[in-house]
């Protein structure tokens, strides 16, 4: 694996949780060449210093953008909307914003008023992610395998060499680039991550209804797999659902209208369409998946 | 790992599929003294046979457990009930009889009826699984560290010496016998594990609607998880689903309602009670688990 020469050489990483924590430990794991500077409180900024996650530590995001030439938010997605117009005024004219945040319109719609000179802004959403959030759960091997979400203000961004830099540093930390219009990324993902969250959530919440006295040592592998996201705290979550409810309102009240139809046929041997109208969409997303890390691609 | 003495010198398996190829595997792993025989049809016993999970391969049930002290009904749930009285008629009047049917009310209560003398029936219920069922996936570990459901037509048959020998063969695969009513278990499985698989299929299910033309690449891990189950096939659920349509309606409808709640409240803070809930519904679900099995526990 040869070290990264990134056309980037000063990397702001704003926010050092799960997302930030692990863009630091990607950098410095493919032996990025240029500086990582770490922005954060300031005892959970320096930390990620003495973890060697970082080159720099700051706690005040203005100075830790000055003279960066890619700046990545990594803060949840109200933090980020927060952050947009300091972070426009302090970032270099050449600069590349990108955030991380999990929904993409409202960032997108913001950045498009603010970002009209200076700094080039690019949306991003690594498709990557834990139960637990915080730097004690960063991994430099995040990325890897995974696709990431780009979504530009305008179309011919993603045709501005800062733009095409980072899609390369994306490559080069294991992920896979997908370009997405903001509004279809907030469309698809209530169906495929903010509902799926809300379900598990909502089957472990009635399992701990206490009139139900669910012996739950009878809970096994199935009971797992489809309550796992149900550990996630409601703060990882909130801003997603502020900012894409009307999306997951419509995946929700499909959701609910399958399941009534399928309640209503559990004696019915038409529920049997459903088994397989959900076997082949478990094939068809199964080669829409990733194979193995391909290491010539990772090279860069 | 010390051979297998059990108190049991013939044991019939009636279907080699899944669970019951797996009994025939487990037996064979842990070197079980006595003889097994598996029944099924003619190629696929035979095939059973051929893998050395049995010394003997039969396609006529009766025949099968002709002499044998030990009778696994492994098939589904509807085949069970249909079994229940060539069973009884053919089966030893010392012999124990038991099931490894899904839900267990309207096997139990056949077998209340049916098996007033000769044969003693218990019913049981492997709580170990995949997605993909037959012979082909069994695997002679499959009840390590997992719970196995006993339902016994009277309480006091639990006391029965050919009982307590089934629960120490239960032992010796590795799995942890839980004895539940009958009418208990399937309440509790309506929620633990009927509803699960109902919601996984309708999450697949619409999202392979056409007209949402959902970009599938983008969904990741928590798709993934919430998904799995739905790789299984109806065949496989249709006789759980017919046998305990009653719960799995009420299951049903308690999640639709806490559905419903939470979608009318994704622009408001106190979503954040079911969160707390379904974390604490986690944490005592992880306190309920089996550890790694206890080698010692395991001989017999």
């Amino acid at each position: 694996m040869s070290s990264l020469n990134s056309a980037f050489s000063r990397v702001a990483i704003v926010g050092s949780g799960l997302i930030g924590g692990s863009w630091a430990l990607a950098l410095k794991r493919r032996e990025f060449a240029g500086r990582v500077v770490v922005c954060d409180r300031a005892e959970v900024a320096r930390r990620a210093l003495e973890m060697g996650a970082a080159d720099e530590a700051e706690s005040d995001p203005a100075a830790a953008v000055r003279g960066a030439d890619l700046v990545i938010l990594a803060l949840p997605v109200g933090a980020i909307l927060e952050h947009l117009p300091v972070i426009h005024s302090a970032a270099a004219p050449g600069a590349l914003v990108t955030d991380t945040g999990s929904t993409k319109r409202a960032i997108v719609a913001r950045a498009r008023e603010l970002y009209r000179d200076g700094a080039l802004f690019l949306g991003g959403h690594p498709l990557a992610g834990r139960e637990q959030s915080g730097f004690e759960n960063a991994d430099g091997g995040l990325f890897e395998a995974t696709r990431y979400v780009l979504s530009p203000v305008r179309e011919e961004d993603l045709d501005n060499p800062r733009a095409k830099a980072f899609q390369s540093m994306v490559r080069s930390v294991g992920a896979e680039p997908v370009t997405i219009d903001a509004d279809e990324h907030d469309r698809a993902l209530a169906f495929l991550s903010h509902l799926p969250q809300l379900l598990s959530t909502a089957l472990a919440s009635i399992a701990d209804e206490t009139q139900l006295a669910l012996p739950l040592e009878l809970g096994a592998g199935g009971f797992r797999d489809m309550t796992r996201l149900a550990d996630s705290s409601y703060s990882v979550w909130r801003d997603v659902f502020l900012t894409n409810a009307d999306n997951l309102k419509v995946a929700t009240d499909t959701l609910i209208g399958k399941l009534t139809t399928m309640r209503n046929r559990l004696e019915d041997v038409r529920l049997a369409a459903d088994f397989e109208r959900a076997q082949r969409l478990r094939r068809r997303w199964r080669s829409a998946q990733l194979q193995a890390p391909d290491q010539d691609a990772m090279e860069f």
